[in-house]
């Protein structure tokens, strides 16, 4: 555990703020599976794309407009995002003239691979020449606090999971939507790299020290007006065996006053863990409120997100009216959205 | 969460095997509080310190011998430990001429600050020189892989607590030798740099980031033969605002078979949050074990470690026993040793 010593809180954290919209590099990537952040942009934030930039050789395409980084920033865009990974996820020197070709034309880049844009001696002499910035989304704001675990004011909803991808960050964007919708003041709050990169700001929790995971929660979400929602993306899952840690500092540092519980029907086994059963949403529900009690004792549940992509519109329905009888709670899926989203949405909100 | 094309895992990971006995660094450290890691290692491994060495301004002192560099080789010391924080966790200028002395004088130098030694221009240039190491004991391992859950060969004990500093790294130190006096093959594995300065080798958990966290556990305790007992260091409670999720990532990879719930009787309020009152050493138990079933279902709680040092040997030994009868568990403080610490030692194995 740091010593008080080391600690010390810097007076300001740089807040990131991302240069947007976007023309998004595809590389030479061969399959959709490494280009997930890339397809995640497009899927979720559409009005930041303007383009697609790829070389000869990639077997993927967005379906958005192929556009050189010239015509990019001529059509407005700001930065050209390397929204794919490949195996190791290091950036191969085949891709460097593509790099230095969006530096040239006037756009920042921003990379969200583990090695790092800054690290790249090619590109940090092209950008200072340009003065255009390198952004790695993967890495987090130098001087994190460890958590003070005092209450901050403001109010805060944190999407949770029973297991990792279904739907935490879209059912989070979705959410701050129908509350604007409803005229409240709420704000998307990203914890993911994807997430990041759509709100233009966040902070990656997964590259965080775990010493120091609780307190990048705290700093994510900060103090704010009494009647302000935060609408956390939640990360992981409290039963996950690899990741529970993460999804518990960012409970605790989030001090939600509200969750809802993201589920995927039919998913029994956790994602690349067959030994492990999926939790029930029930007992996802109580888990989380049990542990969440510790940083706010209000904390209650105000609904279930169900991701029915694999179901049509029949059954979906079928299935969140079944669902919502047997828990006696909100249930919606985002994507097919409707009343029972904005029954979600003023559930998470009542009595606030 | 990473993508797994960018996490392959190494084939080996390197194991930190440090150089032992040591010289102890002081510097010019004014106050005990940041001499925290040399006094650690004076008290819980007085046979690894064959002197201390200081600045002329220091005001702290082990009461070792006082040696140079040269005297500690000479008395057989293979390596300089700087055991010492300054605010800021830096290493100040003035320090360097003492540390160039000790790779001078044949010592390799150990690290346990933010700063690492290994960033230093003149000691990586002296050490090159020399032949010597430079060990940051703060810097985990590169290649750590993401927790897999699979069940592991061999038993666990995994030392918990209510609150921070309340005797979770003696506890397991104890316990290791009381089980080896049995005759149990038992193996003290460190979570935190002053246990990694006493064994030897281990990790810093609190340093790994955070995805990253459940699986440097599992590292640390790796497969073993069905008879062999991992006795494993506990960090942080799973009831504290800012260290939970380490507890919870330390607490799933290590799959333990057995805890033992660390406890300071009196304190009724986490160190440094005033606003947390502390768990019950009952829901301290609950607790960990409703979690630590997601990866050992199997899972009990063996008994309680008491730090009783504020206590006379009459008080402690009441307490001791008022609490064996009220909690049906065994009890005892491994500092006062004894047939308690016994019965607690046998706990943890009985039945394997």
């Amino acid at each position: 555990m740091p010593n008080p010593a080391e600690t010390a809180t810097p007076a300001a954290l740089a807040s990131l703020d991302l240069p947007q919209p976007y023309l998004l590099f595809l590389g030479d990537v061969e399959h959709p599976a490494f280009a997930k952040t890339a397809l995640g942009l497009r899927d979720w934030a559409r009005e930041l794309c303007v383009g697609e930039f790829a070389l000869p050789g990639a077997g993927v395409s967005l379906n958005l407009p192929a556009m050189t980084p010239a015509q990019a920033h001529a059509s407005g865009a700001r930065a050209m995002v390397v929204g794919v990974a490949n195996v190791g996820g290091v950036i191969p020197p085949a891709w460097l003239p593509s790099l230095l070709q969006a530096l040239d034309a006037g756009l920042d880049l921003i990379g969200g691979l583990h090695q790092r844009l800054n690290d790249i001696p090619e590109l940090r002499e092209a950008a200072a020449r340009h003065g255009r910035r390198l952004i790695d989304v993967r890495q987090p704001p130098p001087g994190l606090p460890v958590a003070n675990g005092r209450k901050r004011g403001g109010k805060r909803l944190l999407t949770v999971g029973t297991d990792c991808a279904l739907g935490k960050k879209y059912t989070a964007l979705s959410l701050t939507g129908e509350l604007r919708a409803l005229g409240v003041d709420a704000t998307f709050r990203a914890s993911g790299q994807t997430g990041v990169l759509i709100a233009g700001r966040g902070l990656p929790l997964d590259a965080v020290v775990a010493d120091f995971a609780a307190g990048a929660a705290e700093w994510l979400s900060p103090d704010n007006r009494a009647e302000h929602w935060d609408v956390i993306e939640g990360q992981g899952s409290l039963s996950h065996p690899a990741y529970a840690g993460v999804s518990l500092a960012l409970l605790h540092g989030s001090q939600p006053d509200a969750i809802v519980v993201c589920h995927r029907p039919g998913r029994e086994r956790m994602l690349g863990y067959p030994d492990y059963p999926l939790p029930s949403i029930e007992e996802t529900i109580a888990l989380n409120l049990a542990l969440g009690r510790r940083t706010n004792p209000a904390i209650r549940c105000a609904g279930v997100s169900l991701d029915t992509s694999h179901l049509d519109a029949g059954q979906a329905q079928a299935l969140i009216e079944s669902e919502r009888a047997r828990l006696r709670l909100p249930v919606a899926d985002p994507i097919r959205g409707g009343a029972a989203l904005r029954a979600l949405a003023l559930s998470c909100v009542a009595g606030s």
